[in-house]
């Protein structure tokens, strides 16, 4: 099935990336670097761009904001399970592997897909259903980096775990009434870090499942962080236990 | 002036900050546990609430989503520096202030002042100039945190700069390219981080009066993170050096 994806940066990853691009769309009047960069990447890699102008962009696209660069491209592959253990053997290095409860908002799910993947995190997990697909903008609030994460859909997020967890992996779950803050604990390797809903949180059949809870701890009068900060902070404060820095 | 602020969290907080009320507008036809505990607040502080119809509440936001709250207040009131370090001295801790060099988007400003009031930063200043104004965007994007935080104006970031490493400051600026990541390093104490623009980075002059650069390791294809999550993560980090979590 065919999709739209619009924006420099989205459609830029899109073409670095593993997605079937069948072809560009590009207004005349709008040229920069960036857009250069593209059309250059684009005749490398043997997709036609074809320049049109502003009305017929804004109709192709049914987008405002399209940045003057619309690609149409075959719907978004999911990756397996398999490959994302092959993905951290290939690395040498013990799985790390997100899992994403229920995010709602594309804002916050791209936002997450971003720094999972800036961070070198194996895989993403995501539930078939009650989370946001993975449309063009999720695509782009995730700057184009869901062209480069392993994203896993599953169906059933506790069997999941299940099979996780007999594959070795520990299972640490965010959740703000946890009693070990992150930075006091040492978190185990293999690992899956489990990140709830904006709001609700981890899902009680879940957080069952979890091996550890962790919270991050706050000394505010506000007592959330926004989800896709949580994540952040929880994902490179495992990388920084495993030393990651020193290795670069 | 009178502002108007939208939104449960934007109001909520704001009748539990230091900001003043002269009326709060609210749908009649959306009650829940949120708006009923508004409306306990608003009570308690002897602030008035008029119940009115949708159109009447579309008309006098003007915004599509109030969610059914709408506030009359006192314009945003700045704080100054001194008030930043008698925080400090009250909490009896080093100063850690956070420069917010020319951030543009509403959103990643204000999600970075609620970030930095989970953390409990003691002022965030931002230049009077070419920074996103604290208007009812960032205040909702911040979930009400800037009614909690104590935010600075300063019209040469420069010279603010020189004035606060006269008081004893250490000055670190975030800066992708910088040798030295954020987990390798020891952050001095009392300390201001300076974080900049989206794109742009930390401008050259601003730049050139840091102590230091640091950068947040990378390991994926794209080479950037969004502003609000790297200043979540050097704030954080901060933080943790500090061992602020082994004092909870």
């Amino acid at each position: 099935m065919k999709e739209k994806l619009a924006g420099v940066n989205s459609v830029m990853e899109a073409l670095k990336g593993r997605r079937k691009i069948d072809k560009i769309y590009m207004l005349n009047s709008r040229q920069n670097k960036r857009t250069e960069e593209l059309v250059r990447l684009a005749g490398k890699k043997g997709v036609y761009v074809q320049y049109v102008d502003k009305p017929q962009l804004d109709r192709l696209s049914g987008l405002v904001n399209h940045q003057g660069v619309l690609a149409l491209v075959e719907s978004y592959e999911y990756a397996d399970l398999d490959q994302v253990f092959q993905l951290a053997a290939k690395r040498g290095e013990d799985p790390f592997i997100l899992i994403l409860d229920g995010l709602e908002d594309p804002q916050n799910l791209g936002s997450i897909i971003r720094t999972a993947e800036c961070a070198g995190v194996h895989g993403i997990i995501v539930p078939r259903h009650g989370s946001a697909e993975i449309n063009q903008g999720v695509a782009r609030a995730s700057a184009g980096a869901v062209e480069h994460v392993l994203l896993v859909q599953e169906t059933n997020l506790v069997n999941t775990i299940k099979n996780l967890k007999q594959k070795g992996l520990w299972i640490a779950g965010a959740d703000m009434a946890a009693e070990s803050d992150c930075f006091s604990i040492s978190f185990p390797a293999p690992l899956a870090l489990v990140i709830g809903s904006e709001g609700k949180g981890i899902r009680r059949l879940v957080k069952e499942n979890c091996d550890l809870l962790v919270r991050i701890p706050m000394w505010g009068k506000l007592q959330s962080l926004n989800a896709s900060v949580s994540a952040a902070l929880l994902i490179y404060e495992v990388l920084r236990q495993r030393g990651k820095s020193q290795i670069l």
